[in-house]
């Protein structure tokens, strides 16, 4: 245990993630500090803007510790953008109100492609500052993770200058000028590499991958084009860190058909959204990595009896973890800013009293 | 072969479908009859609305012949629009320009679900007889494909009132009433194979399926909700008509991990986008059911070397047809409304000239 920080309470999560035995499943929310959050609201409202609650530490540091205290989760996660990477390497990120994020530089031609630099890590020093605060803040009560968007879809925005549904842009390039994208994706890969090590320095105690967009590219194409750089990022990352493991979980949305290959990442999890059946993925992976996931963040606009049988239906698909396997309960995709409050206190008690008595 | 229309000339499609072996891998594109082509665009603007094209015989038999006469296609396909079905239903369809489609009265609450009923077939009438006309005026070229929504597809539309990117509406439904949402699908599932039957006694010689958004489900949900309903459909539609057999095709987008459920549906044929691997997709449904697709249609934004290459890699990833097996080509969705049209004679001269040499 690092000697800066307090030793740590409930480490669930980080030994279901090394596939260690826990007494119950541990549980975490994509997206759980947010706007589904009437406190998140108000932070964000006294913020300004996103990006000024983003680029403050005691704001993200506030609203990363919101959610802990609503409800019984058993990880933290850095509230941050995924974009704060390309942003730093000078595309000019914004967030227009309802719109989704905007690059005023995406990189639409040759040149802005080979002008291309991994960011000066200064530039960022707000997001360790405050993983070091929140960290500290945290007291050991749960690990925090800090995370990065994988190369490719870090790619997607910055070719895309903003959200797309079709990627066409992207994949107009990628398909025709498969060099320039190569470029771009070794340029992503150095920068998340040392971008979650600087996390990890700061104190993140896991780190995840998050592959958006993989799922939106073809077979083949995704192992070439998103696979194989997170695979380089896997390789670049800190695995231990001031005398501590620091698990490292990957998830492609959509990519349930290539489980097998992201298995092979050398990730220590690798999420999963709701389309796989959670049995059948363990099956595929053996005791190679952990599982994490997987609710339709659906569920949670039906009543709580619903929400307990989905639930139940999840951890009965994984099973009874045995020895060498685990699995960390979460959604297949950020919890909705429509979710209801209360809905999230159902999910939490019934993975946590589900899972016990599935391990009695 | 029907005495009221001209022998058909290339059967090539149909024989694919049905598993019999073929010269070549015939290919026709989703969203063939579209706005990527001046023709279409100069007939769409003479009709004043896409309902307008829609609702035309006329219209409709013009805009589906043009793709046929620039492109050595195999399969012609009615044009028209999945959401003329809840249209009949009541529910008051408009397409806003650039905007997609909506419904003035979707499934908000009981009472209107309560209140659905299956479609009087007389108020598609005007499909019904753009069948014909389009077989008629096809004089034989190439067969003629019909085709619906899927009840799911078309229930995400009903009740979320137009396109979504969560299906927050359709899955709170789903999820906190699914009797209700059993109710809808029973009606259109009833709705759909009527339709379907009409359409093929109008002339029509295969038939499609379309479940846009099966994807967007859940493990589970999807075979309870979606494919359990599309089994219903192909049980309730006419298999042989005018004693000819109508072959039978659905396509789940983001289906690829159901693949062998979904042959097991009873259906000729399954399509597959592009993140499946044909060549294992081959190996899962052996000789039960043939296959179609799978390109990115954004490989058409490349140049026609590429295009080559690409169609080279689907092509190959089947493999050469073997005895019981089948392949048809096509775009894993829709071909883009910006799609070059000589990225379309590309594609189809590399996949007659490599398939024909993959069986020499």
């Amino acid at each position: 245990m690092s000697s800066r920080f307090a030793p740590l309470k409930n480490d669930t999560f980080l030994r279901a993630l090394m596939r260690q035995s826990t007494e119950y499943t541990p549980l975490w929310l994509m997206r759980q500090a947010g706007r589904y959050l009437p406190e998140y609201r108000a932070t964000r409202s006294k913020a300004g803007s996103f990006m000024g609650l983003a680029t403050s530490p005691d704001y993200a540091t506030e609203v990363t510790l919101q959610p802990l205290d609503r409800y019984a989760l058993d990880a933290a996660i850095l509230f941050s953008d995924i974009l704060t990477v390309p942003d730093a390497m000078g595309l000019g990120l914004s967030f227009a109100e309802g719109e989704g994020p905007r690059f005023a530089r995406p990189l639409r031609d040759e040149q802005a492609v080979r002008d291309l630099r991994s960011p000066d890590l200064a530039s960022l020093q707000y997001v360790f500052d405050a993983v070091t605060q929140i960290r500290t803040e945290l007291a050991g009560r749960v690990p925090l993770i800090g995370f990065s968007g994988s190369p490719w879809t870090l790619a997607c925005y910055m070719v895309e200058g903003g959200g797309s549904d079709d990627f066409r842009t992207v994949k107009s390039m990628l398909y025709d000028r498969p060099d320039l994208m190569h470029h771009i994706l070794s340029i992503n890969a150095a920068a998340v590499a040392a971008y979650l090590n600087a996390q990890i320095e700061a104190g993140a105690q896991a780190v995840m991958i998050f592959d958006t967009w993989g799922g939106a590219l073809a077979d083949g194409i995704y192992q070439t084009f998103s696979l194989n750089y997170m695979n380089e990022v896997i390789r670049g990352i800190k695995r231990e860190y001031d005398g501590e493991r620091i698990p490292c979980i990957v998830f492609t949305k959509g990519g349930g058909l290539w489980l097998e290959e992201i298995a092979d990442s050398g990730a220590d999890a690798v999420g999963l959204d709701w389309t796989v059946h959670l049995g059948k993925a363990r099956a595929l992976v053996g005791n190679k990595v952990a599982l994490q996931g997987n609710l339709d963040p659906n569920v949670l606009f039906a009543k709580p009896e619903q929400i307990r049988t989905e639930v139940e239906r999840a951890l009965k698909a994984f099973g009874k973890p045995g020895p060498g396997s685990g699995h960390v309960f979460n959604l297949g995709h950020g919890i909705s800013q429509f979710t209801p409050p209360e809905s999230v206190t159902a999910m939490v008690s019934a993975v946590h009293e589900i899972s016990r008595q599935m391990r009695a």
